[in-house]
């Protein structure tokens, strides 16, 4: 053999218990658990392609060549499957995204989910879900929760084995829709990498990890009753508790531009008024508002008339990472 | 003696480390200590007057009559100095304020701190400065800070006795101004006294009151070493721990709006260009951006710029509560 090559896709996820701060660095083994749906229409797909005829591994995101640090951690994850391959083939990398980068759309984690399987996959190594989700965590955390499909878990775990996500509920058990007010797709200051270095500079971070069991069990059960309302109540204070941690840091991380501000509020004003939907905010100015399909068409008519709102995308509850063709 | 007359003037204060939660409600003693400095220029009068005529005791704020809870409060206070004084009448208070009442200016620290001598004076107390202090404290917490004058520490103390504020530094040791940049005017949703019952339903607010004597102890020592840079950045780590509180209690209170936000990007941006200002924000939209009095004029310019900012008023170092007349 040698040349081997796969292709995956694979969602971004909107995490409802948030991910931030890492007790392992280097295994990216997370400071709490957390919960996800994943994000359908939006898609990166990845080839992957061990040739006996690269001298290197080389990356190319949207057909641009990538290096340094992208591509180091692009690296380690092939380093992974060649040992347990057995392999020493150099691999070409190529992932294309049909929506934007680095704005709040946790593009990494969509990379690495698709990275993870297309490479297990052009390798024929016979890898459980559980196994290609850790492998995609090494890639980028939140990447772990894009491996399963629907309603996902990535459980805190007490080792690197223990530390995977799975599906708590399929897609088809509740239909969501995350509509995204895009506020700006300028490229984020601080990537969601170095800023989990910061989390434990906030006097607030400890607090908010201890909390983090509550929060995620009253997240599954508001799943599990399909109860918007409790889900709305929850997605908002998890992501303003992330966001408290990211703006009390040393430096302080603040992702909210008034814009997000305003979409906040109204979003608050809404829920008040009886049309339950949910913000919640990753690591950039956009907000992604929660809400049952059937009202989405509301929500996103409301989410255009709010000034400073760019954009709306609307995201039903996806499936896991899989490999095309 | 059928009647007793005292005028007293306070000026509100702006802490630098906030005051937010009560282990005791009715005493008010603070969940943590608190640093300020009196907001010279802006200035309440209070005129208390006991006196055999009146029936029951009567507050006017601005020339309007006020009855309730508001009128409540004030009583309490003048139990406090009857029973002290053994003596029965009755009181008229009147007060005015030459500052918007309710908009994250603390009218009711002048106020309370004005009511607290002119009512202990008028009935010819022998008190101290600090038990005065505790008195203004007993109707609101922060009123404690505006009876001692300049730079100002609340002691979280370990008994009502001891939970007064005295000067930390006299109002000549350092030339600050406080340039508050008024976003709005109107009277903010949820007051400080209610806001104060909801620390606790914060997951945050315990590593905030934990965290609280490493930050007294920094802000400390920027006023002591008149280190402008440290001060800004102990300021606003303060407050974004204050508001993160806010945002996260159950239910939420949200101080900030988009122009709140829009005015601390402006300061941050400032700050990292090398201009020495900081924010620091109370309960309510206003932002307060301190700096050295030579500074003033620059901020003050800068900050008329910003859209949404109504108007600037600037105060410099204030003296304690006194008698006039």
């Amino acid at each position: 053999m040698s040349s081997l090559l796969a292709t995956a896709v694979a969602h971004p996820n909107i995490a409802f218990i948030k991910y931030w701060g890492n007790r392992s660095e280097d295994l990216r083994l997370p400071v709490n658990g957390s919960i996800s749906m994943n994000m359908d229409g939006l898609i990166t797909r990845t080839t992957v392609h061990f040739d006996a005829g690269y001298e290197k591994d080389r990356l190319a995101i949207n057909e641009i060549q990538v290096d340094g640090k992208g591509l180091d951690r692009v690296v380690k994850i092939l380093e992974i499957v060649r040992a347990a391959a057995g392999i020493s083939l150099k691999a070409s990398v190529s992932s294309t995204n049909n929506f934007p980068t680095g704005a709040g759309i946790a593009s990494s984690a969509a990379a690495f989910a698709a990275l993870a399987q297309a490479s297990v996959t052009a390798l024929g190594l016979d890898w459980s879900e559980a196994k290609v989700s850790r492998l995609a965590r090494l890639g980028s955390g939140s990447a772990s929760r894009s491996v399963p499909g629907g309603f996902v878990e990535w459980y805190l775990g007490d080792s690197d084995e223990a530390c995977y996500a799975e599906t708590i509920a399929p897609k088809e058990h509740w239909s969501l829709v995350d509509c995204v007010a895009i506020v700006s797709s300028s490229h984020k200051k601080t990537g969601s990498t170095e800023g989990h270095l910061l989390a434990s500079t906030s006097p607030l971070q400890i607090a908010r990890a201890v909390d983090t069991p509550r929060r995620i069990s009253l997240c599954r059960q508001a799943i599990f009753e399909k109860d918007m309302s409790k889900l709305a109540s929850i997605l908002q204070l998890d992501s303003d508790m992330m966001h408290s941690v990211m703006m009390t840091s040393t430096p302080a991380l603040f992702y909210w531009q008034p814009e997000t501000m305003a979409v906040m509020k109204k979003v608050q004003q809404w829920r008040d008024e009886g049309l339950q939907a949910g913000y919640t905010i990753d690591a950039g100015p956009n907000v992604h508002v929660i809400c049952e399909a059937k009202k989405a068409d509301e929500v996103a008519k409301l989410l255009k008339k709010i000034p400073g709102v760019q954009k709306i995308l609307v995201s039903p509850v996806g499936d896991g990472v899989r490999i095309e063709g």
